[in-house]
């Protein structure tokens, strides 16, 4: 059973990722400590009393199609719109659009809840916030009037249409059409897969964005357009008008996220759907970048999430199972497994990785709330190019460790962890799609190499390293001696780290880039370890108002961490720096199986 | 599509892992090259043509349950009989018993193929294995001529009852009853779980092996006594009598493995199941480890053999599917994604963890019949030591292996993987339950540190190191500058296995058994890669009489694994070596969530 954990996203928030920075800004008004904790307490209750309860639920029923309509699961049309009555949806959006305009940090730590709570029903709002993003951005005012406000309130949600059967990651290949009219509007055609809440049944409209190319397009990425197609055309006075010539073609059968309608969509079936032009004709690809960074990280957090619930499933189990006995002990009563060397081992792994990937996750939001609020030129690149640095990072290692995580709680609960009564198989399976969409991991890890390691001439990555050096020396001046020798290690990490980084620079100056391909996934994985590794520490050096358990397990966390994750680093910087050359002769045209 | 790897598989058994030596032992009458190949490409159709075309189909079917009757799969049945009519089933089983008598090298050889056809499948008759070498070995005459020669054949099947709901890893706790009748007899009475293949429709009758306590029973595992329990009681003329009172009360639903019906039973509903006594009163844990220590061997080749298929399937998308494009390549043309470094990156981790779990499987089942064969007594301890040493590292990193791989295959499909449709997620939830039964990998890592490292005082993994330098220092002395730094890195993770492991057998001589049991895990896992690589290696210097190209690709195969995967022997040395105090001092229970 879930419990939203307030006490510990409120720490990450506030003592490691900054949220105090946002808070004396000037540019929210209001936020204070006590609203900040109102909200957390609100949206843990709901993600706890609400959300979690049905997670299984939905699970079991999936989203069956029966001509044309999509049916979610019992219960979750009512959750749905209790949470939008929450005013939740709107929770990050701007107040011009009827939003709340909270920080990202906020909005992020309320998403994890609803990810712990339910994963497959916390992605269709983030796609509606996407689409919110996009809009609110880049479309005219008239559309803006029309859409905006029903989907920031979350009366209509919103879809994100790009992949199509030949293209997923490369949308170079993409081969939907769109035709001027003579009314300015256009008519799209075309088939996408994997559309995320395509087609369902919680709200009257859908609004979908879905990216196409007009006839006399360049071909190539420079020649995407995209456009605005609802399910219902919207009258003048608001009301729904005629059904759009789009439709809901098949609804996938997943290994996980089953309460989420995972759609293919045709489009222009009869003659073509009607589409409105979002941005300018051909430059769609910018459009939806907008959208897709915030989408990564809102990936991040379902890994995050899920992680967080697994987390807990496995610890209560661990507490309660008892098998076997203590080194020594005689007799037959047997001890809970928890207190297994072994399992101890697995729970702080379990615990370590989860706890970093929320504060990785949370920094990534800090950065772009500082980047989104900065006055100073300075300041705003400063804290795009960390944003951008963050964002891969967030995005794979949150979720690699959560189905790291969600697998090693499977492996606590043994047998019973792979029944699908117990529900944690379910969190496996629901996180194993993390790593793949929103840009698979492999495609993160190329993106921190080629495009944001060379930010600043090289110069961000390595000002990021000075500052984590700075925490690491702070640590080491504590003279805590239960932190043993977490200084070192963390300093060791950032050797490495440093080590690969320049490794990898010189790779791209000298034009070697597929030496730096070759080694880009186990790099982003080197990185996040030695941050994730530092925020750790960070943590415990700032736990100071908590109580003395919490504080002694919080040390004993960085700790662990330092002595048994984090001691990959220096293996993932050998391979990085010594196994090109053998990756890239393997011909796989050569191998027949 | 599968497609039964026959020349990889012989080139291991004979090249890498010795199958000669049992050829000229003299044990085996007639087993030349040209028997071996027969079995080994004729178990290849088999497993190609007839079991891999029905492994989705199960997937799909699972195995309902209806008053008491468990129908498998459509097809299931006639693959079954046309399986046993091919003799398959007694491969290893003793010519006295009615089998073929061959070598377990050559049974696992099939079997790996038969759980790269289906892993659901082929559990089966791997139970029934377990129940013959049980009942040959301490059955009495009298049970052995009415039911040996029928599992033999494959007829009827046999089951493995250990696991109780309060009783699963720690079989100290089992409660289910067994009393003493005037005829010599036993009556059962008791509920299992996690039964595999309890109940069915393959077979006319069903052998159980159960585990109970008599009445006057010493409490703990020195009380416990195995009773074989058929299904259907068996008549002197050998017919069928009276149904037992034994029946199936539920079938789990599971993540993975849906052919494969997961039951309860219940024993003595109606006064309690006939049962005869195998073995002496009391000593029925004995006879169950004969059957455990091959059947950990069996799960480690479920890992196989789904990490191979998934490899397939991977490696046949990735030359397919078309995304991007190559450095420096313009215009709109997409290459296929096996040629992108971060692909070829993941297709040579699959590959070389297949092969290294082959190798590892393989040269387990050599030391098996090396010790079974062996007539000089220093020689049958050698090598029962071996097998002892090995098997826990077989079950562990080949099943570990297993989920990586097939993870890394469905990532490697992209959203293709995580539909069902494509098949390749059902690999990865088939081979998600190897890790956890036989008893888990963290048990297997206990038994490898705790029993195995001090076999003959800590000098039989001495001189197991001994021989692995032997083959280093020929990789070096090779002078193949193909294999690049291959010889330093496999000296260097020996030279980390080395040090792990006097630390272990350091720890336990001072009675450290918790920093000991802090780093079995880790432990397990750096003597599987350490072992593996020098495998793989071997593989290469013995590939002479192979084709140029596959023998540069084994190479490559070597040496990339030396330089990548095999990097984290340095990590994992220093883990074991340096965290046990931090999780130690770890207190689940002052961690609330």
């Amino acid at each position: 059973m879930y419990r939203a954990p307030v006490d510990e996203i409120s720490f990450t928030l506030k003592q490691v990722c900054g949220l105090p920075d946002l808070q004396n800004s000037g540019s929210y008004e209001d936020l204070g400590d006590d609203l900040v904790d109102a909200i957390l307490n609100e949206a843990g209750r709901f993600a706890t009393e609400e959300i979690a309860p049905l997670n299984s639920v939905a699970d079991k029923h999936g989203t069956p199609l029966n001509d044309g309509v999509v049916t979610t699961p019992p219960g979750w049309r009512d959750l749905y719109h209790a949470w939008i009555e929450g005013g939740w949806n709107g929770l990050s959006a701007s107040a011009e659009a009827g939003g709340q305009g909270l920080p990202q940090m906020l909005a992020c730590a309320a998403m994890e809840m609803w990810n712990s709570g339910s994963m497959a029903f916390a992605i269709g709002p983030t796609l509606t916030i996407g689409a919110v993003e996009a809009i609110e951005k880049h479309a005219t005012e008239e559309l803006k009037a029309i859409f905006l406000e029903k989907l920031v309130s979350g009366e209509w949600m919103g879809t994100m249409n790009l992949t199509e059967p030949q293209a997923g990651s490369d949308l170079n290949a993409l081969k939907a059409k769109a035709e001027r009219q003579d009314d300015g509007t256009y008519r799209i055609s075309g088939q996408k897969i994997y559309i995320t809440y395509g087609e369902h049944d919680l709200t009257d409209n859908i609004v979908h964005l879905v990216l196409a190319r007009l006839p006399d397009a360049p071909a190539g990425t420079r020649g995407i357009s995209l456009f605005l197609v609802p399910k219902f055309l919207v009258n003048e006075d608001g009301s729904l008008g005629a059904r759009n010539d789009v439709r809901c073609a098949g609804v996938e059968h997943k290994m996980g996220i089953h309460g989420s309608p995972t759609c293919t969509m045709v489009y222009g079936d009869e003659g073509g759907a009607v589409g409105y032009l979002i941005g300018e004709e051909n430059r769609g690809l910018a459009c939806m970048f907008t959208m897709m960074n915030n989408a990564r990280l809102a990936v991040g957090l379902q890994g995050l999430g899920v992680a967080e619930r697994a987390c807990q499933d496995a610890h209560a189990y661990a507490l309660d199972r008892k098998q076997g006995r203590v080194t020594g002990q005689k007799g037959e009563g047997m001890i809970a497994i928890a207190h297994h060397p072994d399992i101890k081992r697995s729970l702080l792994g379990m615990r370590t990785r989860t706890q970093v990937a929320r504060a990785i996750c949370y920094s990534c939001a800090h950065a772009i709330d500082m980047a989104n609020t900065a006055t100073d030129p300075g300041q705003k690149k400063h804290w795009s190019e960390r944003a951008g640095l963050l964002t891969p990072i967030a995005k794979a290692l949150s979720t690699d460790f959560g189905v790291e995580v969600a697998s090693i709680g499977v492996q606590i609960h043994g047998g019973m962890g792979y029944v699908e009564e117990t529900g944690v198989a379910q969190h496996l399976r629901d996180a194993r799609i993390a790593p793949i969409y929103e840009g698979t991991n492999g495609i993160q890890s190329i993106d921190l190499v080629l495009r944001k390691l060379p930010l600043s001439g090289g110069e961000h990555i390595k000002g990021f390293l000075a500052e984590l050096r700075d925490i690491v020396r702070e640590v080491g001046q504590s003279n805590r001696p239960e932190f043993g020798d977490t200084a070192q290690r963390l300093a060791g990490a950032l050797d490495d780290l440093e080590a690969a980084t320049l490794w990898m620079l010189e790779a791209q100056a000298d034009g070697r880039v597929d030496d730096a391909l070759a080694g880009a996934t186990p790099y982003l994985r080197l990185a996040g370890l030695a941050y994730g590794g530092v925020l750790l520490a960070k943590g415990a050096l700032r736990s100071g108002m908590e109580d003395r358990a919490r504080r002694t397990q919080r040390t004993i966390m960085a700790r662990s961490f330092a002595m048994t994750i984090l001691c990959d680093t220096a293996s993932l910087k050998e391979d990085i720096t010594g196994s090109s050359e053998s990756i890239l002769a393997f011909d796989p045209e050569e191998l027949a199986s």
